[in-house]
């Protein structure tokens, strides 16, 4: 275990208890379906990002708790809102909240708990932590709206597919990390390493996890291998894929993916190619090359123990394999 | 025209300049759906009570108007995902937008409407704000998850109505009132004012539409009479009529009503019933009583032109026919 996952061990009972006591709170009719949600766990990388960003910019304050958590707060309901619009049946191998409570009610509990994680943040009177916030649920509303629209898009190039990663995955991340900045007064100079900071390892998680669909069997990430190309998602390792087809081919497979008509066994051997083709490695190593972004970040931070363990969860991230 | 009437007339181009003015903002994938959801038109009762609170209690700073429409816009983003969970086919007698664009694209588009509301609500730098509305839209979700859960419940009495229909109308346009004070930097016995003012009219405001749901025919209120009771929604002319059966007619109609086997006869003579029984006018009497507390409310602010407003509102609120 690295120092940054013992940190995050240690950190991890307080987190737990933080956003239980607020969802605690919650209307008795709201609750089951935060609590289903909030309990499937998730690796808490945002609240953990948070803290370590105010400490390693010398927050020394009241209670960073709130703040911290009100971020997994926002993702929770997003997960809430995304499982109504996949239609997953699974969220974390457990039933999703909609399978179990309906449709209408994981949208207004997410609802909810988008307003939860607000009045968390207000509890602090720091307008700018309002805005840094605000602005990350627009951007990941708009990047999943926009993720939606280009669903078998075989137009979409890089640039269309980091737009998405980054309003979809990156600007919540991003925010975390600046939320932490802002708490402990930061600098605006530092405020910005930390904001960029956190944007580049958004960008580096969602590109390890579209590396993984592609390459993760199922025994270790817990769903099918291949989920993003079956649901008409064009994510990087098949961008990289139609990219190296020649005309003929690249016209064959994308007539069958925009009408969705690609056969099992096609999938299959397309799913074998974009591995053997290096396809999901050169995904990964723009993941690494994002993370390494991100480490120069850190240069303009202090040299403190939370520093350390920012460098230290880079690491981690580099090398994740579910 | 009473005078209300004409100041929310000379109001409403500033208002909708502002609505279109942010929608502009938002991410091209989203504003579609922004744009169809708050072109549908509306009241913009919010706003204009948010103008008018600020303004009776001495606001003379910079543009209210975000502010104001901030809560249009929140009520627009309830809207989108209200109509996704009833199934509504319309809205104000246009094509509901989760028709036009899909489900998944109006939940998503009514979360950024959400985090647009914030941002405009943050730009103010004003901590209690966003507390007010952050409260606001978790009670307004809620009362919403309260209102399904109570579906064919006839178990429900009047304090269960209330406590629903309170958080899902009323808190809102408590909060319009309340928002408008703390802008003005009102005095916290005034804010507790304009916020009582708020929630008295909000109750009443919903009272007023579940009696005319009942009473007012299709070529009004552009909706079939009893709408809510085919939806299974107990509402309070209905429980006034369940209070006034005997004991094996109320078993009959709960039994059948819980089961929703109740024939389109059945519903047609319990609609003439309930009509015939004076319920829907108890309804609108106890509306009429809580406008007469909204007025006592603004007793305690000062003679201004905007307060004389207020009270015009509330004169035009008791008469409403849709």
């Amino acid at each position: 275990m690295n120092t940054f996952a013992s940190y995050l061990a240690g950190e991890l009972p307080k987190i737990e208890t933080c956003l239980h006591d607020h969802v605690a709170t919650l209307n008795p009719y709201v609750k089951p379906m935060a609590e289903h949600v909030l309990q499937a766990g998730g690796k808490r990388l945002r609240p953990v990002l948070t803290l370590l960003c105010a400490r390693a910019l010398g927050y020394s304050g009241g209670d960073p708790y709130p703040l911290a958590c009100s971020l997994e707060v926002l993702h929770s309901a997003t997960l809430l809102h995304d499982d109504v619009l996949d239609g997953s049946e699974l969220r974390r191998g457990r039933p999703a909240a909609h399978t179990l409570f309906g449709v209408g009610q994981s949208i207004l509990a997410g609802d909810a708990l988008l307003a939860l994680a607000n009045v968390m943040i207000a509890s602090y009177n720091v307008p700018p932590l309002m805005v840094c916030l605000s602005q990350a649920i627009l951007n990941t509303a708009s990047g999943e709206v926009q993720e939606i629209a280009r669903v078998r898009d075989v137009t979409m190039d890089m640039q269309g597919y980091l737009d998405i990663i980054t309003g979809k995955t990156a600007c919540l991340i991003q925010s975390a990390c600046e939320a932490g900045a802002l708490l402990a007064g930061a600098s605006p100079e530092l405020v910005k390493a930390a904001a960029d900071f956190g944007m580049n390892i958004g960008i580096a998680f969602q590109l390890v996890d579209d590396a993984l669909d592609y390459s993760s069997p199922k025994e270790v990430s817990g769903k099918p291998k291949g989920a993003d190309i079956r649901e008409g998602k064009l994510t990087l390792p098949l961008i990289f894929y139609l990219e190296s087809l020649d005309d003929a081919g690249r016209e064959r497979f994308t007539k069958a993916f925009k009408e969705n008509t690609l056969q099992e066994s096609e999938l299959e051997s397309t799913l074998v190619a974009i591995n053997a083709g290096g396809f999901v490695e050169r995904t990964r190593d723009m993941a690494a090359s994002y993370i390494q972004d991100a480490g120069r970040c850190l240069a303009a931070f202090p040299t403190t123990p939370e520093t350390s363990l920012l460098y230290a969860a880079l690491e981690g991230m580099a090398k994740r394999d579910k």
